[in-house]
């Protein structure tokens, strides 16, 4: 009989959203009158913007006529990829080449898939930030880049960098030598950023130890402060030690479309176990093309959209409204005593749970009290346990309702 | 610096279809006036049919209103699903639960992902048919399941099972155990299918072995006989040892809009190296909501219109126009003396190439005389060599185009 993967066996309880959604199942069967806010998953809640609409149209006007249908793609077309270029790199002053994006259906997709081209089975050195985005951590366990749980919502052989209220949600630089680090910047779930000087000293950090840095950068476009760098390729030599991850999902509300993209510069290598150093693109390149068939011409358009005068307009006011939600979550949150973090540069509030409370307590007491979905902290870590994840996307009626809500049943 | 998975160095030149791309490039340089006919890559040139285009326009219109707005979603909808069960399991008799149906952007990310939830590093011993689509021998060479290349166009470790005209494209049962069979049938690239009888050979043969079966149904749409089996669980028992992938590719024309599924019984199982026995369902589920954000709602969309009566209708036109297509080519090979099999309930002729001329040799003439692409049998492992596949999708006029050419230049 075929043997399985034995890594799959260490995966503790569910991945954290499916978790979620099963006890907001059953309290939705047992509370059918209760008028649900679901705060909890990332996910956006306004259309598509109109220029992306328009766009798809045509493209699946296309599709229909023989003279401009499209079939199989190697990758992603250039229409898209010299945007990509031009508006998130060139325009930063970062120099990207056509070859080194590839677009995908996922951030998710990629950052679990880019493991794929590391040797498995714990030869390398992960480390990630806690609390943390579980994609990260549940695709090294199915690697067998660790060991078995270790009883506080980790896991053995994994180096955990923890980011509380204490450190400001900074992490340290790793007191040991990693071989990979994975940051996402705007954080999930904190809300954090991290400043172009501390990036800097994560760009040495990996120069100097000769480690591999993954950037998801999925929340770039919500940035405020125009000190924060949006890609980590604004850091001097991040060319020679990052891959980055960008999607469509949260700017442009993606996430039913799924179109996103990975950037790898040639100069980022790995180590065969011979020594020979390898480029980590021909890897990427070469997994890409056997494994994946690139994202639908419609999708592509539609995210090459977003791009033109009117979509970057249009990105900014979808990206507004949430940051609003934000700032008003942030606000009434504040105003009845609790801690909070984040908001300002990313769609979600991190909270500090009151009264010492642990993530799953207060997740279930807001959903029996005030009927709303959050995301509690321990599901993206151990450093997570005690605050909470609440998301701005929704809309602003929901948003209000839901601030009405604590405000009446939790005001300190 | 971060160790490299070192099986990616076994891979032998670029995948197949690249490389085709790349002499067709050097060609079309060199000769600017040339009007090449492409029929090497397994493409459709057809338009999406009508319903396709409608149901994805009005899913648009959907995603352009907040109220019918859709962001993530769990997997596939249940529209989609419950369509692929009734039209494509029920109505040939085969009980399919909706939990069984994996949602997928293409067959070729599902028959290469799917290894993630097996034992790496040749734990598991491999099978092929010989001639194979490439991505099953590349992803198991990226998964470490293959010694190096042999030097015959195939890897140590793996099992070929080969079919030549010598044995009627029917492959023999492997003549040892093997964990795991890779079956495609309507067959890429020979245009062979196997009978009840053959297939149930093979059912048996894994029942009787604990093997497991990976059965690639991309091109059942083009079976004409109305004996041949369409998916492997119309055979008894195939639920206790088969996984079944299918695509909306090469039936709805889906090759540049992406849509699949993965059907995983839950009677399939593995072992643990522990000897436990556990449902593969159970990894594909944890692997699915981890590593994939399923299918953007208008293509999924788009994939359920094709079931609807018109769609259905539709998709048998497209088709039947492919088949006339292949009846075409098959007519005029044999005319001029080739030794031509498949093409009936295949989209796909698999010719001898005339003179014993290997088939990379014949891909260049025939590229350099008549300016046709094809693809060349050795590409797909050493048993095609001396073979050489035409494909049908293309236009009426550039198949009759191609066949006047080779007419011309090929007669015997």
């Amino acid at each position: 009989m075929a043997k399985i993967n034995d890594n799959y066996l260490k995966l503790q309880a569910g991945y954290l959203f499916p978790e979620i959604a099963r006890r907001t199942k059953i309290f939705g069967e047992a509370n059918p009158e209760a008028r649900l806010i679901k705060l909890g998953i990332g996910d956006v809640t306004e259309p598509l913007p109109p220029v992306c609409v328009e766009a798809m149209g045509q493209a699946i006007d296309e599709m229909s006529k023989r003279e401009t249908f499209h079939g199989y793609s190697d990758g992603g077309y250039d229409f898209l990829v010299n945007d990509i270029i031009k508006h998130d790199y060139q325009a930063r002053g970062c120099e990207v080449a056509v070859d080194e994006v590839f677009v995908s259906d996922g951030s998710k997709c990629d950052t679990g898939n880019i493991l794929d081209i590391l040797a498995p089975g714990g030869v390398n050195t992960m480390a990630v930030v806690d609390p943390v985005y579980p994609v990260y951590v549940d695709t090294n366990v199915m690697a067998g880049n660790t060991g078995g749980a270790n009883g506080t919502g980790g896991y053995e052989g994994l180096v955990y960098l923890p980011v509380t209220a204490e450190n400001n949600f900074v992490p340290a630089l790793p007191d040991r030598r990693v071989d990979v680090i994975y940051l996402c910047y705007p954080n999930n779930p904190t809300g954090s950023v991290l400043s172009k000087d501390a990036l800097t000293q994560w760009v040495d950090y990996a120069r100097d130890n000769d480690a591999l840095i993954f950037f998801d950068a999925a929340y770039e476009a919500f940035i405020t402060d125009s000190q924060i760098p949006h890609s980590i390729f604004e850091i001097p030599g991040a060319r020679q030690v990052a891959i980055e991850f960008r999607s469509f999902s949260k700017n442009a509300g993606f996430t039913g479309t799924r179109c996103a993209f990975v950037v790898v510069p040639h100069e980022v290598m790995g180590t065969a176990s011979n020594g020979q150093r390898i480029e980590l693109h021909h890897l990427w390149s070469r997994r890409y093309s056997t494994k994946f068939n690139s994202v639908a011409y419609i999708v592509q358009r539609g995210a090459a959209a977003v791009y033109s005068n009117d979509g970057r307009k249009q990105v900014r006011k979808l990206v507004d409204f949430y940051m609003s939600n934000a700032g008003i979550i942030r606000g009434t949150l504040s105003e009845i005593g609790m801690e909070v973090y984040g908001g300002v540069n990313a769609p979600y509030v991190w909270l500090k749970t009151p009264n010492n409370q642990s993530s799953w307590d207060f997740f279930d007491k807001l959903l029996n009290e005030a009927c709303i979905v959050g995301t509690p902290g321990s599901g993206f870590g151990a450093a997570g346990e005690g605050y909470f994840r609440i998301s701005a996307f929704n809309s602003r009626e929901n948003v209000n309702e839901a601030m009405a809500r604590i405000r009446c049943q939790f005001s300190i």
